[in-house]
């Protein structure tokens, strides 16, 4: 079964790079891997480390395969926070089992593999380093950001992706190591329209990221659709009023996030395991899809919390706009059509856009608020308090932290 | 890799059966195979035929293990609505290409391949047929029945379960079958505190079940956690009152349902495309765990909405009743432990149980409500309404559909 | 302008006495006199005894008015918790000053003169005593209540009402000091669908304040509308299986409380300064007059939260039952009509029966859940923790209580 | 009882002006008249005009003595929306049976009666009007302002306000003509944050209106005490930034709307007739008078949905700084104090500041949302849509009008 899935003669056809198909239509990014190979069994939430493309290669590749069967354009190889530093910050003992070139290499293979089993391209990704937090040199965060560039170029990875940066600053030095590899550079932050945490503004953002050598800019993760493509919005008018071009990108949160402060949903108590009642539905995400794409969004795809069918929502909302339908819209008729197949009558009184569209849903928690107070430290890199370790957080800490949180939220 | 999860030799040592399992200590089941499937591309919602055991096998094993790593004692074959009936029903083409027995044969062999990567056993499984609900004999649906028990006994599954019957007559006739193959049977309905769909009341269903020749019996579907066991505990009164001995089981929605009516949550606006607000957190599975255990429940597991991290969240919850901790359990640190290792230091403030199990978490939609108003429609089997048949729903009897219930619903 | 108020000679054309009313159509009740007057400035919430009576008449009188003139057929004269008991009872001074006979003579004096003003009769009404909270006998505690029937004698009130009782023993020894004045009895308790606080049901309940003597029977206060009629549908039932015959009285609040446990909203967390959010519409409480018109109910009233608007509101409902309309009426064109008037387009677009039944209000408070865990500490008549006396709280007593409050609730 | 109210010889101790109780300490406005005398009965919502000061002169009188004992230092009379041109606008037939100017002068003199009671002031009270918005001239404006002043001057009122202007130019010309009587002059415009509905910023209105001759600045209505103080803030930078000195003032809505858009309350769905569960506790009433107190603001007030109990909370949040309490604080012992006379224990054990100030209390309303969708029609000053004419409105353009409201929520 699996041997039909893979192109017989890939060499023969060359795969339309990421840039020639944001010029001709939409690309479809993938979901949040860490966030679900989390509930599936696989990462550990706190230091969200990779090392799964070691341990469980096939639940990896399983989730490749569940989004490129959604409409993923995109296999991000699974390096995210997948730098030495980060493997063995604070008591994560994942680095001394696999090196970060290992989990690297590992990944890279694990996308293109599932990639070629059907049109898709591999991007791999850095993100912000513990090193640059800890108030580090350009130099030697770059020198972080070298030794996975390395394992890209070594695996030929279609093009590159520097997500997840809160610096405008550390993402430059991301773009730089990047741009000098002569692939395609994608960049986008994790901020919201109040721009970087020392205050660069969203519009401002796009504009250095372009010059560092962006081709591709956005934002990323932190906040929902509504806020993110917001931020996108103003990086476009930024652009604009600086006379620049570049793709625009957005793969935002699958979490409501009305509430976030500056810091998006990090600073939310219920973060990160509480979040389900933010979980977006398919239809939220077709709304986000419409908008992202009405904005001049071509690059649409989704960070912590989009699921597989998340990412097929995007496809089906412009299914008609890219020509085509993805796999897994075989298993899902459009606007609930497959209810039709329903046994009870009320329940295929249902199958229609209309309804699913006017719907508001109810949270089943009637004991709960609808909205929360965020966390409000105003914490940002170069700060003692964010300066990162190898040594695991002792109980005394543990305590003055809590004591503080506690003192925190009652002053409001 | 995969090598190395299979038992060198299963059959030198025979594993401990499932009464004598639940005799011991408690069991862990396992949790929503179509709903998870279906958001992750492989299911279609409305039919929810589970011909993936044929078209998709890949992905059904690696939900498996998946449930295996985070504790299930049971891989239940996928076997749920595989019936031929129900795979030809109302335009259903599952059925043109896949006959029920082969999708019943593929999903034991993909259950039992998992299950020999641990100590699991295999269940097969019966739920409630288009056959009873269009009202024909008690003949024609054990026809039905016994087709499917067919497969499970030539595939030497260890037990069989029926489960998701609305009418503790369907389920009595189902028992029967079951009962006749000399294996243990446990036997489980969709109802809530009100009892079935025909007014016979929890602990009569209860009564009636084990008269028929269930070994254990109890409550899946339809409810959440709290109502599932307020339904369990009904059940064990009546037990008691009638002296009978069985062994306690519950495996609920991860959906909060406060507002379901008699029907449960088929009949919530949500269902099923907009019900990610009502999805339980983990810390509301391990209260759920724990409540279940204080009941007497010994098999302990859940149904649609349940991922593994629900089902890890009872095998943490049961550690130490259980003398063992889920494979799982290596990437998740107890009542959020792993934060400790998290960049940000309110974040790492939140690692403790005192934190997760007093947070009521936000919804962060602020323009929906926290209750729904269930359809209620009140059809049950025999009704007209009720009538299956292998023609697709036409677009005139879904606009009668559609006003009727916008009908219903303007009368509250 | 006052003058014209006044019948000019009311004794000319005697009223219609309350059981004839009550045979030929319905009568509406007044309002929640302690409540409002705390509102307003003249009672204090935590002993909520009617020194206003003395204090303040022209505020009791301006409501009284207020009442009257939103269709109110009975003035109740503002005997609230006037016995000397109570006004004494753990610190209150209200008593140093004036005598509960002063108080209920000059509540007595102030109905009156209001219902002279129009068609409306005046009731003197009694209610649950320290004297049997703190498990004193039969004897001592009918002594406390014909203590203030005297005073209701004596100014020839046209009724009595023996309201706001939590145990059925108590309110038989009421009704029975009553009917020995000859004068027609009502009889309503705070209770829920679970009875009376000693687990008495309440269709019971009802079939033992007829037998006791009650002409009318029914609940006040403790829950809302809703609840409300859904106790009174089971006194109704009671009393139809016992073959008696009253007349059904609904008093209830206008706070919505579905999550109120069986001591109804004093258990919430926001008795008493926190409610708002709570409060009916008008629109509420047109409602609930027509589904008590419909069960029958045919004195149809309110307790602690209605306002005159409330009360208006069940007289524009019942217009067409009643042939009349009230007063305010003048000063309310029906369902939102008066926005015609209003200057901004979109507002008169809501003048509608249509807009007003279907909006569901927001509350404008998304860090505030929609329900709340209602304080449960099960102490009931004759417990030593409801002991009355004269003195103050202490601190120390204070602080024992709170603890224990909180302890109370982190159970949960 | 009444005369011992009065002060003996009123002229022999002249009171302090209003310029001089801001200089020396904080002043307390009252509530607002139109919303409550609504729910009294004696206002019509719609229309809003106060005839009630000549046709139930005791009504109006006991209001204000309710805001007298709850604390207020002001007693504006009851003037709002007297001008002849509203008295007869769109249907509305107050104007047919008295006239601007006998409304008025009834309002001065109840106002006067009741100020007189106690040591308050009288303030007369002009508002925005539909000449303007109709789109009229500067001189014509003025005449219905002169007309009003008139009055004012003629009962010797102690300053003028001119209150609820959405646009700054007519609150100019309102300021222009208060100001040639030679009285102080307090001017505050219904805005927000947003700035005024012809684009003008908070602070600009401000500036704009101290040069117009206001010695007093501030915001009143249409938004929550929490936006409204944001306003303030806005407003009081400005006037720095100008160089420019008044004394600030505010009187906020006690309804919560952190929903509302540009105008306000008046297009969230729930206005007029379902503000309830918006109603602000008296502990946020406290909160908004201590963070006013802080900003600067020494007017402290309210406006819609004001009650007597929530100027209190005024009074006793700033009882220290006032160095005196109100008169109603004998029934409202501070923080929850009275409920230590409460019979059950556990309401008992909520008489304290921290319990109060730490609730979030529940709606009772799981059915509704947190928040609404407000009504955005953008229509402003000048507009055809808004010329005002005495005609009342047909049911054909009341359709159209509603049609056209359900297009513009649908198409959210």
């Amino acid at each position: 079964m699996e041997s039909k899935r893979r192109r017989k003669n890939p060499e023969a056809m060359p795969k339309k790079g990421i840039l020639e198909r944001l010029r001709d239509g939409v690309v479809i990014g993938d979901g949040g891997f860490v966030f679900q190979l989390e509930k599936r069994g696989y990462v550990k939430a706190g230091p969200w480390t990779p090392e799964a493309t070691c341990e469980n290669p096939e639940a990896v590749r399983q989730l490749h395969r569940d989004f490129l069967r959604a409409g993923s354009d995109v296999m991000q190889a699974l390096t995210f926070y997948a730098s030495d530093t980060k493997l063995e910050n604070r008591g994560n003992k994942a680095g001394q089992t696999f090196s970060g070139k290992a989990i690297n290499a590992a990944a890279c293979k694990l996308a293109r593999e599932v990639a070629d089993e059907g049109d898709a391209l591999v991007a791999g990704g850095l993100s912000q380093t513990p090193t640059y937090l800890s108030g580090r040199s350009k130099k030697e965060v770059q020198v972080d950001f070298q030794k996975q560039v390395q394992v890209f170029v070594d695996n030929n990875l279609d093009f590159l992706i520097c997500e997840y940066f809160e610096h405008v600053e550390e993402i430059e030095w991301a773009i730089e190591v990047c741009k000098a590899t002569g692939k395609p550079v994608a960049a986008t932050m994790c901020i919201g329209p109040e721009g970087d945490m020392h205050g660069v503004s969203a519009g401002d953002c796009a504009v250095r990221m372009v010059k560092a050598g962006a081709d591709i800019v956005g934002v990323n993760c932190h906040f929902d659709p509504s806020i993110s493509l917001h931020t996108v919005r103003l990086m476009k008018e930024g652009l604009e009023r600086a006379g620049l071009k570049a793709f625009l990108m957005s793969q935002p949160l699958a979490y409501h996030t009305p509430d976030a402060g500056k810091q998006g949903f990090i600073d939310l108590p219920e973060f990160p395991f509480a979040l389900e009642s933010r979980i977006c539905t398919r239809w939220d995400i077709q709304k986000y899809a419409r908008e992202a794409y009405e904005l001049g969004v071509r690059y649409i795809g989704g960070c912590c919390g989009f699921e597989p069918y998340h990412v097929r929502a995007i496809s089906e909302e412009l299914m008609k706009e890219r020509g085509k339908k993805s796999m897994a819209t075989e298993k899902h008729d459009l606007w609930g059509g497959g209810l039709l197949m329903h046994t009870k009558p009320w329940v295929r009184a249902r199958a229609s856009r209309e309804y699913w569209e006017n719907l508001r849903p109810g949270s089943g928690r009637p004991y709960c608020p609808s909205m929360s107070q965020p966390d409000e430290w105003g914490v940002t890199a170069g700060s003692q308090v964010l300066m990162q370790h190898s040594e695991a957080t002792t109980e005394k800490e543990f305590k003055e932290l809590a004591n503080h949180a506690v003192k925190t939220r009652s002053r409001k």
